[in-house]
């Protein structure tokens, strides 16, 4: 992959946001191979997303940054600036489920992740052998039904340590503690079974067999305190009919449930995201 | 359209219904061009379907109607025999919205739906010349807000004196009455503007709109008393953006609406759905 | 609607597009709501589209053009500025098919699509009663088929006469002649009843029966003088079976055109669409 | 699994095959928990499935087959009997490509795939550790550039010693000899990296993003002499755009590559598809 710069903002939205966050990308000799600008009329809030050639700002991210520090006070703008060479941190969180796992360890051996997976957290040893071929260290953490606290320190002591930018719930089956969610605000992806607001909580595929419906999905969304209520990233579906038993819906479900979580990741890595309330922009 | 005789028919499972079945066909020279049976474990009920030639029983749908009359009792079917001459009475309610109602009329007349349209039922009068214009009756029947009654007791007689083997409501955003649901259960086929079980009740698309999903759906169904809750027949889902607006959410869907509700129309013309508590079976 | 201009341009890549172009946008006060960038690296040429609002601009669409004159030669801009309030004239031509038809104009009177239809041209009578109802001008051209050319001698003066911006081919049947196609270049738009380039040519269901396919599409393109090799705007596929007869892939395949082609003309008229060389470049 | 047997015949149209079909099965006291038949009017053939519940046949699959020796020559059925607890065979050859053998892989594993993977076979070493943390030996068949023949001549004795009911050829990028393709008639399935018929032969994405199509797909097919040519079992696409480079497509299409062909290769397992001609039938 060659160096990208990109500038992703958002802000209350005004006249010439786009000319000016331009100007300062151009004076600079900035090359922009890929913009994209939304205004949200109800909430009359900003978001823009500059993909820049590195090679073609001589100056350096942090100059650039710089820069930016007038602008970013004036115009109120929440701001990030990514060097795309600097690889994202993702930690993967896997129960004994494997499918969407196994996918994402495939995607990214194929270069098709632009990230670092760090280490494998699991509270089951399944998925050792399998995590480890690739060369990823894998990480035993129980969660005891009675006692999850210590567990949760664990996994919260090694998602500091590893400097996860992102956590990825593949099929983790485990709530994440409140005060973890809060920490790792919009870093945590979870790949719900269901196509939400559809069958929110336990056994989703359960209840769409009782209720009849002929289509199945899922959704990847950030993890917030409320359980399934996050900003969704993304959703797809898949046709069922009524000779598909539960094992059958859960068996179709994992297609959707491994290809939207993918989609939804390789959006986030690529910073295609913004969180506003909750909901997302998700510039393609 | 050939005549075709079509056998629908569900009861207790064991063995042999197949076989049994067939047989009385088979006796009668009857030739099967498509045959389907399902077998549900959970509730140990069979459900099957076969199409037969007409030219290829003598005998007629009378007389083959009478040869299964001991097999009906013995094996406690709940059967139907049908002549796909007698083309099915169709009666169309709709309100001031024309997209569903158009695109029926269009099928219908480019002769993609396989029944007669003896008349459209409208709150408004909005669409009498679009309905005159094929050259079916349109009655302008008003529903009072604080006084339903008469309206639809006009509208029970208009469905009885058109012999109605189906009433569509293609987006006619009245509630039936709940005696008249259950006298045309399983004939009613709704077009609801959610992928149910998502968004129940009121304006789904502000509801869609608020959650932030990326895709959006619609649902046909049997009316029941239990608004929104009634056998699924079909679904489907079109993608939407953080750019798209409640209007454009509103436009979007109208393309999925008469879709489905068309394929909804035709898998009942077709006697392809056999209902089972509140599920269907759909033979395609 | 609201007026909102639109500025869409392509032009060599370089560093500074985006900004300049903003920047005459801004001095003047645009408040740009919806923007988008594609930089094409093989063919090193960049495309832009902004939306902006009307009222935010005080000196109106003229003086914008006249100030953007001279950053049109230096840069050899291709650029179009447009008024949404000046709405597109787009005359629909059809043949006995209806599906396209009645599916447009119903769109149309529901305000779903933001544009005049001045007139309908068919070379069949079948349509006129429909199409007058929605209070359109209906034209019966007869194309003879040894004798083309009065037939479309007569076509040419009436989308002259109409001053029409775009014509839609909705199922027409009739190949334009080539100098046609070349005047209105990138303003013809046609629908066809494969997924190219799948099945070009004649009787593409046809084809598509005996090949077996288990995806029928259909595909929204302009019009060039290579029959069916035009830029690609849109296109969609629907699932069939082996129990699907060409009859029914005809039927199965109306859906997928009317869609197509109805989104395909929405991104045309919303000015979503630049074409560079035989491909599209569609800003949703 | 419980055992189940199935029944699979094909043969000329005619009155009663499948009362007298169900006849045989019902007199040996066999309960049908599925059937499908279908009749292909064009060429007068009529095709049929029934799932038997095995214990429901205390007599045993070999007395069944003897039972339906007469009907066989008399209807002149080609008939397969199969039981599922015998479990098929499959070996997989696979190239350096890992996205459709891991994912197989994982199914398998999971309890998805109903059959034995006794080998996989590759041209490449690339493969064999994750191969062989599945518990699955691996061979490593060198196909020489210039010398194709012992290197076939080894794969085919290998598909012999492990005695293939089906080769997957999960992106094996070689082509089959024609001798070895007719040995295994309707036996090798193959995933092409596009919608077939579109973009025969090689670098398919290529082609695509040459022509500017909109949505890719990927095509499963059983293998015959005519590359590309044989009889299709699965398609499905996946939606692409303009900023989507080759490699882009590439990736998107594995996607589609890895869903379509684990379809098509559950279909073949559970013994849905029947061959006519170069067409599908295809029990859903």
């Amino acid at each position: 992959m060659s160096r990208n710069f990109r500038l992703i903002l958002d802000c209350p939205d005004q006249v010439g946001i786009v000319t000016r966050a331009g100007e300062v990308i151009t004076r600079n000799g900035g090359w922009i191979s890929e913009a994209a600008h939304h205004s949200d009329e109800e909430s009359n809030w900003f978001f823009s997303r500059f993909e820049i050639q590195g090679d073609s700002l001589p100056c350096g991210i942090d100059e650039l940054r710089r820069q930016f520090e007038s602008l970013k006070d004036e115009l109120k703008l929440n701001l990030r600036l990514i060097d795309t060479t600097e690889k994202k941190q993702v930690v993967i969180m896997a129960s004994k489920g494997s499918h969407c796992l196994s996918d994402l360890l495939d995607r990214w051996k194929s270069g098709d992740l632009d990230c670092d997976i760090p280490c494998v957290i699991s509270n089951h040893e399944d998925m050792r052998g399998l995590v480890e071929w690739y060369g990823i260290p894998f990480h035993h953490v129980v969660i005891e039904k009675d006692n999850k606290a210590p567990g949760f320190a664990q996994v919260e002591q090694l998602v500091d340590e590893y400097k996860a930018d992102c956590v990825v719930l593949a099929r983790y089956m485990q709530i994440l503690p409140q005060a973890l969610c809060e920490k790792l605000r919009h870093k945590v992806i979870n790949i719900h079974h269901s196509f939400l607001p559809s069958f929110i909580g336990a056994k989703p595929y359960h209840q769409a067999s009782r209720r009849g419906v002929k289509l199945i999905g899922a959704t990847c969304h950030y993890v917030t305190e409320q359980l399934d209520e996050g900003p969704i990233i993304d959703q797809d579906v898949v046709r069922v009919s009524h000779s598909d038993k539960v094992d059958d819906l859960v068996r179709l479900g994992k297609d959707v449930e491994k290809t939207v979580l993918a989609r939804g990741l390789r959006a986030h890595l690529e910073d295609r995201i913004l969180v506003h309330g909750n909901k997302t922009v998700i510039f393609s």
